[in-house]
């Protein structure tokens, strides 16, 4: 981990955690215990996502664990209300089914965002946001490593949809008073992410397929790139972007500038497992239809500001996922 | 008006115009009547909105018209269904509402554009989508005239909803093979805008404070630049875009590389009319906090691929206007 500078700013804090049960969420959860943090975990548990009972089993007396959606207006004023800290991790991820259909992407991503948003402005102008939005807000890069300043250009609903959300937070920091740091996060894997589908977060499926000794296909050539960066490492840029205050009104990449491409992933997985295999296979038309190519993130802006940079390696992620998934294999397949 | 070339395109064809009883749609929906279209127009005639029977009177016997709501899947569904041209103008435009409430944008501009099309896609992949923005989609100015390139930092909630609604059109067209021509408006005015309020339409609204021997005022120092452009010229530019194979999948500004200011824009309106007067006032804090500073549109794109360039001077377009509501009056205070 990086230095923890400024972390004691969560100690007897009151902090929201929206999508809480889930895969960054659980793992923020337990830092921010572990901080001395008083936690609230809001979750919708919706079908096919991460939300997973098990995933806070080692803080579970330590949290208030609250199931609701954070489009239901009532209760997430009161919950909103005494909070010091919101970090916003709710959403609908599959940006498979956001292809057949764009309603879930725009009802809980943009107007969830917008509920919670206007429910601060409303109730609680004093708490600080943290949004975890997505790389694919870019869409193709024009130039590697990809800058906050690139062009937006998203290439499917979901994408569009994190967009529209990381760009109402701004709008709500800068004319309403509700302040909020957004990040963009790029591919995170690691411990706690659902294992049970493969429409959003390949680098763990591929952990679930060669722990499965099964085979792992690699689209295409195998050779496009990516910056993983292990969620150890994105629950450390959440932290610390939240307490540092030179942070708000800004947007900062979460990834690496040091890419890996898919061959070497599926090597390393099947290497650290010591099962499995990986084929090239080809694209479906629907993912080569949104494939943005060759992504890796310039990381200099979050660095210079907050002083976060990734420090877990591939292979040493690889080897906690494993050894992780190894060991509580009954509670995500 | 520019060359017309083209325009036996729109001969018995089939167009839809959703909003097509607003301010633009039914001067659009004029139009394209002479240009011997069979045409229908839906509204859903909400409440401050443009919506007005009166502003189809001169071709009332030659269009269909449809009340009900873009996001009424079923009707439109219908509707959509043998449509050749369809000219998206619906849309909830008050962005002082969106201030207060960021629900109706995110429903009525980015659900229902997603809406129409999602129908589109499903019932209809052979229309060709006209779809209008705003150049407030891209917030202040970084250089003036401001480009297709320029970044987009939309200021409120309407104009970001706007900007998404543009992405989804984007989206659909080059991933869903849904065709469309996209566009970002500038100011427009001109006959048959509503002149009941002055939440939008800001020069429509100084004609009336005029033509009610009425003070007008002209917020700030009254030297901030816009590019006014009147609405048979944005007609024109939305029936041209329609018309060309080269404008689908791009992106166009409607404006004018020739700014005025507000002053400018007051003496011109008092003049024309010969009655009312006008004044300095200071800006609402709402209107300060939203207000992008000097705008010009940078027009060489759309002059370049489809030949349009506005071609009514400020002084015409203000004295046809001020002619129009002097003789139907009646039908909009």
């Amino acid at each position: 981990m990086t230095e923890r500078i400024g972390l004691d700013a969560f100690r007897d804090r009151e902090v929201l955690v929206t999508g809480g049960l889930g895969f960054i969420g659980s793992n923020l959860a337990i830092a921010l215990v572990e901080l001395g943090a008083r936690v609230t975990l809001l979750d919708a548990m919706r079908d096919d996502h991460g939300g997973n009972l098990f995933n806070v089993e080692p803080v579970r007396d330590r949290v208030t664990i609250n199931f609701s959606d954070v489009r239901d207006e009532s209760s997430l004023q009161y919950l909103v209300r005494d909070k010091d800290y919101i970090f916003h991790l709710a959403g609908q991820n599959d940006h498979v089914l956001s292809l057949t259909n764009p309603f879930p992407d725009i009802d809980i991503n943009i107007k969830g965002s917008a509920m919670l948003l206007e429910t601060c402005k409303r109730v609680n102008r004093d708490a600080r946001l943290v949004y975890s939005g997505t790389r694919g807000e870019y869409g193709a890069a024009v130039m590697l490593p990809v800058g906050e300043d690139q062009p937006m250009r998203p290439r499917g609903i979901y994408e569009l949809s994190s967009l529209t959300a990381q760009q109402l937070f701004q709008i709500y920091h800068d004319n309403h008073g509700v302040r909020s740091v957004t990040l963009r996060l790029t591919n995170i894997y690691g411990e706690r992410a659902q294992m049970r589908h493969s429409r959003f977060g390949v680098a763990n499926w591929f952990v679930r397929l060669a722990l499965d000794e099964d085979t792992i296909p690699v689209f295409g050539d195998g050779l496009l790139l990516r910056d993983f960066v292990y969620v150890q490492d994105a629950v450390e840029a959440l932290l610390q972007c939240a307490a540092t205050e030179a942070a708000y009104g800004q947007v900062f990449n979460v990834g690496d500038s040091r890419a890996s491409n898919f061959r070497e992933l599926a090597e390393t997985v099947v290497r650290v497992a010591g099962s499995g295999r990986w084929r090239l296979a080809p694209f479906s038309p629907e993912r080569a239809a949104q494939e943005p190519g060759d992504f890796c993130s310039d990381i200099r802006k979050i660095g210079r500001v907050v002083g976060w940079r990734p420090t877990t390696g591939l292979e040493d992620g690889i080897v906690r996922t494993v050894a992780f998934y190894r060991k509580f294999r009954e509670h995500y397949w």
